[in-house]
């Protein structure tokens, strides 16, 4: 199969279950909901290390916010409800309360499980906050020292999909991480997905187990470029760079959107030879994506 | 006390001693460096409830980087010297390892305090990782899928300050928050200091303790505006908003300069009618920045 | 009439007929669709001493540009045709052609008015340049250093109006800042329109005339808060600063749209008093827009 | 010559004698100080059809602007001193007195050419402009809706050079354009230079004259990569795209400090071959910059 001249490689990427909640941040302009966007989601890349998976998924519409302001839809991912419960009140209570003219709202009001982070977060009002119904919204108002804070009662959350995700194999870095850069743009544009890595783009496949006990992931030496002599670099002499983009998502249908998206975006940059993806043998997860069937 | 119109209040901030590493992330465009540096930084605004407190310095020179590539100047910031190094080690292994084109120098090479980051991270080029000297400094090199991740052996740290601020307190929220800015991007010129909160930028000020006992801190109160018809609220009615900037740093001395700079800058913006400063009659930490002797 | 307790004033926009092209602007990445747009629409805020007035309009969702590419629509402004198409030959030749990774197409196919802009810039390919059909579109191919520059041979253009404007009327000058940047954020969601001041909006307001023969614009006097002493400004004392964003479109629907989508996002910043609008009993134009009307 | 394994061609640049004023932008905030630079310098990559060469030197240092504010340092570039000023009058005129919250500075107050731009646009103020002393230079102040816009009286102008340039020719057009970024970014750390071109980047560099007789300039076919079966192309197979950097500047020692810093920054791109320069056989003009006299 090919697009544009590209290669896809008849393969599938692996992904595993996640709990994925999601948090929509407006405030006074875009450049201020980013920012705090920005701050919530950041040491957020993968769970090995990181105490939560997190991303911007997209600029809102001004109609899609209820009060009106600019907004960013943002995730935030861990494994299971408990840690997910934690990394939304870590997250919203240190770097979204703390931010310049901020809202939260809820951003799967219709998901079955719901937390009740803002219900908690409003103690730190310390007896002033107040409960309100807002856009048939319940809130709560805690008072800062630049005004009112608004945080919806609830933040709903859903079972999602980690480690969605596709290799971009070219003639060099430069190429690939310009093809990355254009898949990332992409997926931005679709609903419900996530690019957790740094600007979306990993640098460092990583395959699962090492030859060191006391570490479980390490670098895929087959596709490293730099391992050609010494004979471990499997990929034929054409390919002199590639680069991964992982995504999460709140569904299947999500993850198929944002990798036909991302992948049809990286086909347009010259340079670009071929597009993989990481699978494990079933190691990681369940979850299985097939290039072929997702572009066909 | 006053600057250009503003008062300056006869107060003092006080912070308290934290470690702090520094690190210098270099990648192909500049871009790309503040990507990475971005999501190293991000979820660090407080050790309240986020693993660490960290943020953007600054710019390097290109004269300043070893590879003679864009840089930026980060700082982690955590209690002890053992949290700092995992903190060192998750934050450069998941964010930056894993981010396109970057590499890793010691920020302080000067510093007594050194840990092996670099030594420590290399075995994620499971046996494949090689040593090198590099401009004279002592590097690993771990193959990637894009090409070699560049990282120095050694990261160096120093006992450093946190919770260096000050308040700018404005006729509303807006000039409040046009004067922080002016302070955050006057501080971003200043060496050896950062403001981990989000956009440099706190608006959440707090007080230590509240009515209920799971909780630490809570709001502000003689500081929100919202609560004057409550009587709670002791600010003069001509101050309608105030922001507060959080400055951590390598030295007394990089605070006190950064905090002349941005209150400077804040004084520039119309609309802002004093500059005051957070304490906790020592209930927080030693270190007293009177804001009249720093400014005199 | 009043919107989140800002007076709307019950007075009208005066706006004038001008000639609208409007351009489709594809690029590898966003970041560079965007380089070429601003270039292409810089030094273009007025007709009265810029060779055009231009801004950008939206960003292109992918699956709107020929290309699948990252795309931005600018328009371009002029009093009469031939000024336009000169506008469009040097801004597109100067500033898009010379733009790395750019393709220019048409932005309105459907109008009447089409100008020949990429069939007269193609005899830059010196002999080498070739005709093709790409997505039913007829496309010049220029071979350029980096590859192959495509332009759309045909460009459309439409009578539209400029000078739809509203002015932000509040308490000091980072209120109305702040609201006019919320207000332009929001018109940059809306199609068909462009601000094409600096930022999207204009600091310095102007009348017809001046008390010097040479000047036939200048400053508003009535609304200059630093005139209150020589009694020259009417503005009542709890107005302190105001800005005006001046909007230009394809359409008088489109220019409705983009102004009551800007003055609600206006109205959600705190310290904003009053929306108001410029017009001159006539002298400028025949096109206008009366707030009341727009918003009820 | 070999700089990071690429090749550095012994060939020359070849620039022109051009009008260089230099003007120093201050606003309330960094961001509000790029727009109005911004808006000030498009449309002004080439004299051949833009009304001036214009683009962004540097940010300044806050201890570089009279008011302590943020600040931008911008540069606009025209034949003969009588367009210039033509020049500085409309830019100035439209781009920065309209926009919010700017000053504009004399940015060589020691040349000994000086335009009175400032005494020139005060007018604007109708009667209602004050001169004032302010840090020692003398300045207009003009009242606007937004409060007051100060312009110093004088803008200074020297006999710069336009046209440095180098090529950088990569294995495909994604390393080109890195590198060219990584260039333009290096550039800007400079003092007394612009690059005029789209994010500081030409995609077309060109020949003088073409096949037609209408057309002073065309594409430089030699360079050409998509014209290599016609066997216009003289490139060597292992070039797959090229890009130009053109830099005006203030001095030839200016000129020089870039493009060697340029170059340099280019050289730490993978996939960069080798780097070349423009030169047209002194048809374009008399000043010439030998590659390897400036980088040896």
């Amino acid at each position: 199969m090919e697009i544009n001249g590209v290669e896809i490689e008849d393969t599938f990427a692996e992904g595993f279950p996640i709990k994925v909640a999601r948090v929509l941040i407006t405030a006074i302009t875009e450049r201020w909901a980013m920012e705090a966007a920005r701050e919530a989601t950041g040491f957020g890349t993968s769970v090995i290390m990181c105490p939560a998976e997190a991303g911007i998924e997209r600029m809102a519409l001004r109609s899609e916010t209820p009060d009106g302001r600019p907004g960013v839809f943002i995730q935030i991912c861990n494994m299971g409800y408990k840690n997910l419960e934690n990394s939304l009140l870590s997250r919203i209570g240190q770097c979204v309360l703390t931010a310049p003219t901020t809202a939260v709202f809820n951003g799967i009001p219709e998901a079955e499980k719901q937390f009740d982070t803002g219900a908690k977060l409003k103690f730190f009002g310390d007896g002033f906050q107040k409960e309100a119904s807002y856009c048939d919204r319940g809130v709560c108002i805690i008072p800062v020292m630049s005004g009112d804070f608004v945080v919806e009662e609830k933040i709903g959350a859903v079972d999602g999909i980690a480690g969605g995700n596709f290799f971009i194999m070219a003639e060099n870095q430069a190429s690939a991480l310009m093809a990355a850069e254009a898949a990332v743009d992409a997926i931005r544009e679709e609903e419900g997905t996530i690019t957790p890595f740094p600007g979306g783009v990993v640098a460092s496949g990583s395959k699962v187990g090492s030859r060191y006990k006391f570490l479980k992931a390490s670098t895929n030496v087959r596709f490293c470029p730099t391992l050609r002599d010494e004979g471990v670099c499997t990929l034929p002499p054409e390919i002199g760079a590639s680069y991964e983009v992982v995504i999460n998502g709140v569904s299947r249908e999500a993850i198929e959107r944002s990798m036909r998206s991302g992948i049809k975006a990286a086909c347009t940059v010259p340079g670009v030879v071929k597009i993989s993806a990481a699978n494990f043998e079933g190691k990681l997860g369940p979850h299985l994506f097939g290039l072929h069937e997702i572009l066909g």
